[in-house]
């Protein structure tokens, strides 16, 4: 057998005043179906209280330790852009951002969410001269990532995004007290001036300021992180497995774990992404392989966004789509439905409470639990797991886990 | 207060098409009156998902990482057939098995189960001419071990013996880079060769053919492992107990931690075990020591089989005889009810399911559980627990841990 990992990001939650979680409100006669013929439970991703990124969370439930195996985020989102990583690459994820040339403050951290492409602004930021090498790529939107090459230098280096408007950009500081570290910020720092003259000078800016556009004067930068290689998935547990996400952090775990990923034409990230298209490109994906791992990132959005009943209307859309996975997992597949982590509405980030979780497949001794649910499902027998124990017991279930022992 | 551990060999197992595990669908009046007045759980032998061997299940149960701690399923079974082996001595289960002369394939990997004494094989095998000192050791049926001493040996060789009929027997492989790995496999595989020669001409198997008997005229070589010394239970937990089992390599596992193996009369890992001796003697060896494991083998031997209502039948047969315990455990003993691992019946082999635990003594804070089985254990106040939690846990309500901190 083989095994479907189907992650809706953020979908843990909080209840509301009406003592209502988005999962408890939502009417999902689907995935409370499978709640019946299914075991169910909570899982810490990490363990109690942790407060996962999108990143640690999906190497987590991959079977990673993400203290140790974690290279940051910087890297991970450059490899889910297709930028090709050398050992040792410094790589920090950078916005496009506006920023007040009088009092220096950040107007909108997404310079409009502008749209690309935006090659001429690369090959500009590509001519600024620094005592390393680099490359600067712009991937989609206002995002990009910069890349610095070269020995004597770190990743012990903090965000230059204070990530709030109406500040100033922060300047970056070392970490720890080595020289390569302080040799990296100051690089980092000078990159950032000299990126702000490159572009307030740039025609694209000029032009869009006449557009009544906000010019994308200004490069934010956070998460840097040293490349390195870890042992891949099919080494580490003899399976093969792919991965189908629209988030291009999630889809750099997976790179950086040797997983293949699928592109689903419709596949958006967001809340008109092709549902359907997701799980048929899955199933596909097991003729030649072991297992895939589904993420469906809106919920996660809407929770962001604070937006209950768009999570509601969201968790009752995946809902209707799910039959074309849960018929299979009847009988020849064994399918986990979970959350990556808690975002509840209210707190408009990701938080450290558990997250729910149904196991189906013919394998498995099926419980009492009557719904899908944060509460519903922790009376299940599956009882309260961490994110590290998922894979082991997927394969457990799909007979393609090794005996240990004789 | 003392206690005893009670392992029903692969007791756990998953629901088949009625919705009834065999232990659901078996009639247990005895042990379910203990559920009711015990504290119930599941628990993961080694860790979620993990498909434990028995040695490295009952490593587990008796408190010791089988990561670091298991020596191998040869050595292991060595001990347990009272051999007796030196550090860095490296040990293989081996079996007697028939092979086609022509076609070089296995017939039977048991050769027709061979009964002994077969101490003509084993001195005509010792007379095998080798670079290393070795000693062959027929232990039981078509069972034996081979050891070699010496140094620049290596126990990281994979198994000549394939598993399956109809193949040939395995060439052993080095299965790391080392000089000792690819030394030690040459030698294994020249033990093979010359040892069908010899078997081939040996006066015994021209009786077998006579008689219309498989001839026993080749040896598959499996688990090989380097002996070595590890701290014993005693010193460990500061404690002193027996183990009581048919199987050799549990008797290993509990000989290599350095408890008293006490053989009983009657006791042949099979369905006609004396499941009543078995209990009298444990409750016998508790007048000297703290505790007794007690294994019942004939549990699994029925789901390898697949033979569902042979398991119920067995579950049955130890209900009916568990009183010699449970009337004690009410006052003077705690007494745990497991598996040492799930061995469903449809899947002939263990699986990584967690297995149910009842705890009965006067100590324990009895839950609501009304019967014993894999999903109502897990309803209970134990929740879920992992195999190396058992012996702090018995030690705790028998009154026999010490305390940590002040």
């Amino acid at each position: 057998m083989k095994f479907i990992i189907l992650v809706r990001d953020g979908l843990g939650d909080r209840p509301n005043a009406k003592n209502k979680t988005p999962l408890e409100a939502a009417k999902t006669p689907n995935i409370d179906a499978m709640a019946r013929e299914g075991i169910n439970g909570i899982m810490d991703v990490i363990s109690p209280g942790i407060r996962p990124g999108s990143d640690t969370a999906h190497l987590s439930i991959l079977g990673y330790n993400p203290y140790t195996d974690y290279i940051g985020r910087g890297p991970l989102e450059a490899l889910g852009a297709d930028i090709a990583l050398k050992e040792g690459d410094i790589a920090l994820r950078t916005n496009f951002a506006t920023i007040d040339n009088r009092t220096n403050r950040i107007i909108d951290r997404r310079a409009g969410r502008i749209k690309g492409p935006l090659k001429e602004l690369e090959k500009a930021l590509n001519g600024i001269k620094l005592p390393v090498d680099f490359t600067f790529h712009h991937t989609i939107d206002h995002r990009g990532a910069l890349v610095l090459k070269g020995k004597n230098l770190s990743a012990k280096v903090s965000d230059s995004d204070p990530h709030e408007l109406d500040a100033q950009i922060n300047k970056i500081r070392a970490l720890d007290g080595s020289k390569e570290a302080k040799e990296t910020a100051k690089i980092l720092n000078t990159f950032t001036e000299k990126a702000r003259k490159v572009l307030r000078e740039h025609p694209l800016n000029e032009k869009r300021k006449k557009q009544g556009e906000p010019p994308a004067n200004g490069i934010l930068m956070r998460g840097a992180g040293a490349y390195r290689e870890i042992m891949p998935f099919e080494k580490k547990f003899g399976i093969r497995g792919s991965c189908i996400a629209a988030t291009a952090l999630v889809k750099g775990v997976a790179k950086h774990l040797g997983l293949d990923v699928i592109s689903v034409p419709g596949a958006t990230g967001d809340e008109n992404t092709d549902i359907k298209g997701k799980f048929d490109f899955a199933l596909k994906s097991l003729e030649t392989r072991d297992f895939c791992l589904i993420n469906i990132k809106a919920t996660d959005n809407f929770s962001h966004d604070g937006d209950f009943d768009g999570k509601v209307e969201m968790i009752g859309r995946i809902d209707k789509q799910i039959q074309t996975l849960s018929k299979i997992a009847k009988k020849d597949i064994v399918l986990a439905l979970l959350g990556d982590h808690t975002t509840p509405v209210d707190y408009k980030n990701h938080a450290g409470d558990p997250v729910p979780i149904c196991i189906l497949g013919p394998t498995v001794r099926k419980d009492e639990v009557k719904n899908f649910g944060e509460r519903s499902c922790a009376n299940g027998n599956l009882h309260r797991l961490r994110g590290n124990d998922l894979v082991p017991i997927m394969m457990n279930l799909s007979g393609l886990a090794e005996l240990f022992g004789g």
